[in-house]
């Protein structure tokens, strides 16, 4: 796999030895996530909204009612700028000026472009419902053809893109390591619970073995 | 305690039930997180970062080098969106179209404004820390001259800000209630694990209170 190519915006001038540009750490950290953030400019104005996203290759997917701002202006090709971060830990030192955070982010620019073919949109749907759960596919009712037409599927080629970690302990001055107060780190992942199943569902309906993953102590998404 | 006021931008036209304007929701919702997304145009273009934030009446303050350009940007003045999103729920639904997330996020626009003061940029400091640390500011070593001098802490004062809101079960169609598919919520949070000390910290030193709180299943930041 190719790296990324570093591009002015995508060059870490602080802290260089943060920045990635190789695919499979940029990859890893886009399908460790969810949720996104997608800016883009709206009467010279900046807008940031969160969204669902999915990657499949080198592409970074993500959808929402046609009437949604941001899918209009992304369908629309306006650039964008999507930020994906994941927070892994409190680092706690012993200056005060050494607190910090362990992350996981990625910065992605570049316009996006709208998924006009229908069975295109249709399989690109289908991978954000088979990312999160393995064999659901089959088991749900398809989207009809006025759902799908509510809804706008965008994507984004990865091009300028970059990511950024912090994955250290506290990097505290070594006149402060004495000092009687406790450092360290806290880690912090985001967990799922068990399944609650809906009111209206039929008693005799399994929970299925891609849920049943899930509820366990920091079982990440 | 009054309401922010709706304009424009923050107004949901769509799914108007989603949309909250009161200052018990939105500051809650800031409250609830550690990690914002800042975005403002560059060169006419969007970026999107993301910062440590923390809230102290209607300001939301964050801080970082001065040679971040997001800080500089920040501190010239530039219009900014800081957004905040908390991921609760998977929603698990038997139409395709109806699977969707629960959530929590907070947009708010507005241009940050720098405070140049040493004494209210150091107590600014001590409000991040003890917010997360409750007595932890008299443990440690405050910045010094230089530290302080190579940061800059912002603020951005809470006007045009409002909150969205999902929070309900799926929204099936009544003719795919008895399909036989599960459906319901996967919940979903961010977690702290238990406290890792640093590798030089002295055995002697204990974990303090407002550590040992973390390290339990599903306990919110």
């Amino acid at each position: 796999m190719n790296d990324y190519q570093p591009s002015d915006r995508t060059t870490l001038n602080r802290r260089p030895q943060r920045g990635h540009y190789d695919r499979a750490t940029v990859h890893a950290i886009l399908d460790a996530g969810l949720i996104g953030h997608v800016g883009f400019v709206e009467n010279g104005l900046p807008v940031v909204t969160p969204t669902i996203y999915w990657r499949d290759g080198g592409r970074v997917y993500f959808h929402g009612s046609i009437a949604s701002r941001t899918i209009r202006a992304a369908a629309e090709g306006v650039p964008i700028c999507l930020t994906v971060s994941h927070l892994d830990a409190l680092v706690v030192a012993r200056g005060a000026f050494y607190h910090s955070v362990n992350y996981r982010s990625v910065i992605a620019y570049g316009s996006a472009r709208l998924v006009e073919d229908e069975a295109e949109k249709l399989a690109a749907m289908r991978r954000l419902i088979e990312r999160l759960y393995p064999g659901r596919w089959d088991e749900i009712r398809p989207p009809n053809d006025a759902e799908l037409g509510a809804m706008d599927v965008v994507y984004l080629d990865l091009k300028e893109v970059s990511a950024k970690v912090r994955s250290d302990t506290p990097s505290d001055l070594p006149g402060d390591l004495n000092r009687p107060a406790w450092a360290g780190l806290v880690p912090i992942a985001q967990a799922a619970g068990a399944p609650i199943p809906s009111e209206t569902l039929a008693p005799e309906v399994p929970l299925p073995d891609y849920l049943a993953r899930f509820g366990f102590t920091r079982n990440h998404l």
